[in-house]
């Protein structure tokens, strides 16, 4: 889709098209619908990230909390996001060893019991060792900074789904 | 489910539980869960009530957008949420005969139109005829004043959820 289209869109058009950039938190898309028409990728990147930002704490990790777990239930039984497999399975985690998978299985449980929120990590910005890594190594962050840490990762599968969707060079004179 | 059976639950299974009691907005329930335990169903609509209180305005408004209109597209092509579907059918809006259906179809439009954000009504709470004259009425609002009834009409909503969900009489000793 180009901007320009997506700058025409009603709010429902505009919610189903891009109601799970954050995942399942339409309600993201829906209140940044308000600030077209966007002038750029860029623009809309960042109406959303202000949005965001403009949170209040619980809310922010409310959205962690709207993530499936890496290599989880959701993956398992199926009911993972059609977004959220693509990038899982990008990256192998749909592939793993026992061995593998009862590490991953454990590092979730150990971060969830530790900041009450899950691992957000953009699977398509690392590889499955870098994954693995970054479980380990970020549990040692502080809870505030490893909020802000996943939020940022939020960020970026957020601007990675919307390259998916809009032609990047469709640059609109506002 | 018991109130004291709720405060146990992982955020997953609480999300999972309560995720739609705000339509389509998950991100509510997560958000809510870091505040338990909750010592009575009050305590958890309050908990509802003043996080959406805090969203920033283009969040309220994104919250109305995240509800399908009354009697529209989602309930003739069933893409709506159970909740709603049971909400609307309660109150006849799956049986209008056309000339109904097309007033109201005609209202929906043109309140989208002036406000950017669907007509929210709680309809459990409304008969039909009620519901169209309200529709009407509700036009004559400015648009920062329907915004805030469209919340108001949200929470009860929500609240007729929870108790779906949870046992009233389940009060517990924090």
């Amino acid at each position: 889709m180009e901007l320009s289209r997506v700058n025409q869109l009603s709010y429902e058009d505009f919610v189903s098209t891009f109601g799970n950039v954050v995942e399942k938190c339409p309600i993201v898309a829906a209140a940044v619908w308000a600030r077209r028409p966007f002038g750029s990728m860029d623009a809309l990147e960042d109406a959303i990230s202000d949005f965001i930002d403009a949170l209040p704490e619980s809310g922010r990790e409310g959205i962690l909390r709207c993530h499936p777990d890496l290599a989880g239930r959701d993956l398992r039984v199926g009911t993972l996001t059609q977004e959220s497999l693509k990038e899982q399975a990008n990256v192998g985690l749909d592939a793993l060893t026992s061995e593998e998978a009862s590490s991953m299985a454990r590092l979730n449980e150990d971060y969830k019991a530790h900041f009450g929120f899950p691992f957000v990590i953009c699977a398509r910005m690392n590889d499955k060792p870098n994954i693995f890594r970054q479980m380990r190594a970020r549990m040692a962050n502080g809870r505030a900074a490893e909020r802000e840490r996943g939020i940022e990762e939020v960020k970026k599968i957020c601007r990675l789904r919307l390259r998916d969707l809009v032609h990047a060079d469709a640059r609109v004179t506002l």
